[in-house]
């Protein structure tokens, strides 16, 4: 028999750092069920009024770009260094019931023991709520728990990014050094992103194809317009394997956060985020009353058949549908 | 004092070629008077059932990439050679009450006397109907009245083209001569929506750097995957002063089209936006029943404040807000 948690359990829980309520917790909102909505609510609710500041940085980079095993590397020194951290990993194309795991738990050895480390997947897209919903409120959790820093992980494959982007303070991209082939795979639309990109497996017989590598990187940035926020695309050879360059990008990663901190940019952002998050949310919850309106459903069908064969024109049968959804 | 048209009057100008009625039906639907909707509604659908099909073509290219001057000259050879031909252009920033004219008619001068050219600027943005509604609906009576091309020109900055590239067939985008900083002020997601690239000035002092530049795109362009419809991207080198390169457009073109009827995605494509169209559209209808509630905008606006205070996560301020507005 399992014991139900009220939210009152779970908001102390998580800010009493018990890491089992907080894996309940994440469930709780991923849940589907009817009752648990209520309770997440509360729960969120509370998170929102704690005053925790995490770091959150998005991670991307093309499948093989090694993302587990520069987190594993990258995390170690953050925990060396006293910090908490947690991985959240997002599969763009399942559904937590799916259970795909891409953070690669046997590539991140050397934090899955760790206690001051949490490892989780989140699933970008839920039936109830929308894309995105899930992971923005396990962010949430995370943060009352407390981590120092938040990675979100995702495959830099181009349809989870911008989401990612708007619930992350920093864009943190992964490529390999193939000269050359550096873009091979990454849309351009992710490289204007990223406020800091790292050429990974800089070390052994790689590092001159790295470090022309970085120049290329460097000088197709130049074709981009500067960003809003007065921040200069860092571009930085690492290696996960021989653990160089990490130490830069810590630096380089704080000097980020204090200027964003003291422009007031972070703060702003945040905020835009969140207004981003209720226009979305608005829509997503009026498509989603509207689909489950099932009596708007057949009409709908067959106004579809009427556009094919040229009967009607999309706006015309997209008001008619709309007027049938208003009058019940 | 004005005759008042009919709907009967509007379809029947239109079927017979009568140029005035034509402009007189596109102003009618870029009317937000609410009589004018039933009667713009009528003649829409009327043009619907038509059996023409133009060749919709979406040209692009940055400011002074020479799209007037190339509309000019393609268009003249598409005229000599017993076609007719209507050019849209779209002005991304304006609605047409400001109006605004892109295509710069004076660059136009072998079109604008024309009787086989029409001529027309097109606002992207109409706050009835949302983005895009009265380009489409434009193209839709062009198509009934019989041409040959639709062109509809827009400035490539990357706010307009994703909706010019779901109302067209066919994708072309106009680069500069200027070697290495070819792809400047052009998004990359531009690039790779493109069917044919032309680099225009192709002619005098231009011509190697014009051949570097066409290499140059030919070489990115592999970066990038290859498309659904089993097309290669086509870099042609024109002159619109020389009235080179221009043939071999045309032919293009005819080859593209040809491929692409055969192979049915012509049909299938034009299914898929008109769909595409009609969830943009229930989505626009929805949000504009929504914001014209005018109770529900001063909720919205306390909201916004409880986000920014961390008192309400955006997705249960949604919830509200939506509850709120199927309440009435």
């Amino acid at each position: 028999m399992q014991t139900i948690l009220s939210p009152e359990d779970y908001i102390k829980g998580i800010l009493q750092k018990d890491r089992i309520i907080l894996s309940k917790a994440i469930t709780l909102i991923e849940s589907t069920k009817k009752e648990d909505e209520a309770i997440a609510e509360t729960v969120l609710q509370a998170c929102l009024k704690t005053k925790n500041t995490s770091k959150r940085i998005a991670i991307t980079g093309s499948p093989g770009a090694g993302k587990s095993t520069f987190i594993n590397a990258f995390g170690k020194l953050l925990l060396d260094n006293k910090k908490s951290l947690a991985v959240l990993a997002i599969d763009p194309s399942s559904t937590i019931s799916k259970g795909s795991i891409l953070g690669d738990k046997t590539r991140m050895e050397d934090l899955v023991s760790n206690e001051h480390c949490f490892i989780r997947p989140t699933a970008s897209n839920n039936h109830l709520g929308g894309v995105g919903r899930t992971t923005r409120e396990t962010i949430l959790l995370c943060e009352a728990f407390g981590f120092d820093y938040i990675f979100v992980e995702t495959v830099g494959v181009g349809q989870s990014e911008t989401l990612v982007k708007n619930m992350t303070d920093l864009f943190m991209l992964l490529l390999l050094p193939n000269s050359g082939d550096e873009l091979q795979g990454i849309k351009r639309g992710i490289m204007e992103m990223a406020d800091i990109i790292l050429i990974n497996k800089s070390d052994g017989e790689n590092n001159v194809a790295a470090k022309i590598a970085a120049t290329q990187v460097k000088h197709s940035l130049h074709l981009f317009s500067a960003s809003e926020k007065e921040w200069i695309t860092q571009v930085l050879n690492i290696s996960s394997l021989e653990k160089t360059g990490l130490d830069t990008l810590q630096k380089e990663i704080d000097s980020y956060f204090l200027k964003m901190e003291s422009t007031g940019f972070l703060k702003h952002n945040r905020n835009q985020q969140d207004l981003f998050w209720f226009e979305e949310s608005i829509l997503q919850e009026l498509q989603h009353l509207f689909s489950q309106n099932t009596s708007i459903q057949s009409v709908k069908t067959s106004l579809k058949e009427k556009i094919k064969n040229n009967e009607i024109t999309a706006v015309n049968a997209a008001k008619f549908l709309v007027q049938k959804f208003m009058e019940k």
